[in-house]
């Protein structure tokens, strides 16, 4: 039975990971961390019924509740902190934020070494968006030729998504630099030919009623490779997380990226 | 059994139509027009075996072999006198190079009326594809926010391809303008939202090995529509050629566009 | 300003019709009609918010509020009775439950009919499915070979689905009965070539996470053509729940299936 | 340079392959084996214009031309002994040909081995299609629900193909074998779920026009991920022929299966 602490239950993805955790056979979540007193007890929240008491200072929480455990979904802001804590008191933290600076990463990663205490730091909890992501990087060794569109609800702000771009990047690792598409291409209407990173083409669509769905093309002599992701919707991260809580157990440094220990 | 003459025996549509009339069993290629003397039979010529004569000058190959209809997939350069001294002469055009001018089309229109006989000018031959572009048009009337995804082989120059500028065009006439996305969108990367045709966005992929590929997207309340077109080969623009060497038959005016015989 | 009344607000669709009116600017939500009695207005039901009076007697309710359209989103057993009586108080029915027999049917036509009143009865309201449905049957006349896939999640317990069962019958009335795939083809595993209908392939998918999908695809010389639906949630009802309303107003009969009024 | 020979230069793979080779820079054709006396060079062949020396004696082809690589792309029948030449003589085989023993595949990684020499057996050469399966069996490691839907043109013969069938087996080996599907589901129509294997469901679709596509489909927690291979012609395969030339010569020993060396 694995002990777990979650920080920010009141999030979408904090609510669904309280949730998550409850219904685990493996796992009890032992406690949880909030910014504001609301009550003492998640059952005296309106989101929930569980009899999980609610702390608002996280070194309280260790000492009390003792969990091996932080699964952490609060803001970058508070993220950091939290998660010094954790390894200074040897709890294993599992951690949903980007928005780490590299000195921070760095620290981080030392102090867990220096503890020989495993944590996670995981940008995308989504294992299929991962696995994708992972295979992409693989595939552009063999087939160089690489276009990516994502597909998303008409109310994202940002064109590419950051996986769109976090997919890009690990694909350049792999993959020589080098111009797509007939040299003398032209666009007649400007934006035809996407967003070029590197050589390759990244295509934003939103739509009304869309979710979040990414396929990579790879083109090849007489052939195409496509690997597609569709996420219906939030609970698409909850793999990722439950994954997340079992490995961190078994490591003695920090992972950054489920990619990792996939 | 439908006399057929076809202008443009050598080009690579040309080819294809002289295979597939010799193998309609309710057809008959009865004579082929060709620009430069090589031979005067199909049969000497490297491509073909077939017992065929090869005329230089149509007005001398219909009064000799009287066809009912031509096929004509020279260049645009030709296409419209040749098209003039068929309908002049009693003979039924189906024509697969776009290239008119407004003035050339009224003309041949009126001349068509004139004779009351029939001709077809098509821009694209694939059935599959003038679907895709019908229904397109259709459904944009229910679900007005609309990508368009063409994808193609990287040795194609222009971008958006024609197909997919045209999908375009007949959507408008159905789709009040208007804007899509988020009003705040935001391109990180230029060029990620894709070309900008009147609120819609056209997304053009060039990839090696693909050949002739285009989705049209449509979002709405929770659900998505798309409609997709695959081109593998050339041979499928013949089934069109076909279904207007029967349509043209029955009409007694001409008309623009394979959607407005199916 | 269309005055509707909602029968079923609690049901899963129901409670979705509800926040679907009360958001539209040219419909008020007059009434619902429940049949247990919980309160006597909505705003007093844990899922409403709003002052919207309940009744458990339609009759009641029609002569009281006096909608012009009724909403009936319950079960079969109830609809039939509640359509006859919207019927013959003038009051406009739009009926999403699916269950009536062919007498039920044809007795509703007649009243209607004699009525002079409009009248809907849609087993599908999702736009972008039933468009899917209207353009593979208008497809199959000109590509007649058709494989339907459909995806559904793991908890569904028929295969084929209704709307692959109702797809593949509104082709077979456009498409000359004949079997596919070569000759001699062998199943080496039992199932691999599908459902056979009519001659026609239904597969059927199944997997965790998946809400409803489907794709029909036409293949010919060369080419494919493909149309997609996808469901992401139950709001896709809501579209054409809107767009009946609208068009019951200004309809004299009965209309059965929303491909009707497309 | 590499120096190479091809066995089988008339068939559609081998005339693919003598094109491929004769295009690439850092490969040389030294000679090919054919099985019966048309010519004794290429140019003299209807299909060639290459001047390349044809023999009818693997051992006497080998002596007099010396290839580092013989590509092997006969029948199972001859291919046998080809690479047991092959391999006595220090020349090393690229066979394209399925159809062996386990003994003979014993046998012939054991002479391999004895030699210290490099030998590549592909039953599969697209290296699209061996990247799907490598990542499909990668995949259901962490998303073990799985349907595989292959689709072809419509004159093949059996359903499933060797691809699904081989894309499965690799899978199985990474998944706890499981049913899927709801306990209680019904097929209303006898094979809509497809071929059980192993709990996995695959469905082959045959339609005109197709060339050979397979996506392979693993559903987890509100999330799809999907691998898809599209193959449009022969040439798919010829990426793989070339990078095998290249690996073989770095190898001491025999490989099976191109996702082996990816």
């Amino acid at each position: 039975m694995i002990k777990v602490a979650i920080a920010g239950p009141r999030g979408r993805m904090g609510q669904e990971a309280v949730h998550t955790i409850m219904e685990k056979d493996n796992m009890e979540l032992v406690a949880v961390l909030d910014h504001r007193e609301l009550a003492s007890n998640l059952k005296d929240y309106d989101q929930f019924t569980y009899d999980v008491p609610v702390y608002l200072d996280l070194q309280q929480l260790i000492s009390t509740t003792k969990p091996d455990v932080l699964i952490d979904l609060t803001t970058p802001e508070a993220v950091y902190a939290h998660t010094k804590v954790a390894l200074e008191n040897g709890v294993r933290p599992v951690i949903g934020t980007t928005g780490f600076t590299d000195e921070q990463l760095q620290e981080l990663t030392e102090l867990a070494a220096k503890e020989k205490i495993g944590a996670i730091i995981a940008p995308n909890f989504a294992v299929g968006a991962v696995l994708m992501m992972k295979f992409s990087a693989m595939a552009a060794k063999y087939m160089p030729d690489v276009e990516i569109i994502e597909l998303h609800h008409d109310q994202k702000l940002d064109a590419p998504s950051g996986t769109a771009v976090k997919t890009a990047q690990l694909i350049q690792e792999n993959r020589p630099s080098h111009a797509q598409g007939h040299l003398d291409e032209k666009e007649t209407i400007a934006g035809a030919r996407g967003a070029d990173f590197d050589g390759m083409r990244i295509h934003s669509v939103r739509l009304q009623g869309l979710v979040a769905h990414q396929e990579v093309l790879f083109g090849g002599e007489g052939q195409m490779l496509t690997i597609r992701h569709d996420s219906y919707n939030r609970t698409s991260f909850m793999s990722g997380v439950k994954l997340c809580v079992e490995k961190v157990i078994q490591l003695d440094h920090l992972v950054y990226g489920l990619e990792n220990i996939l």
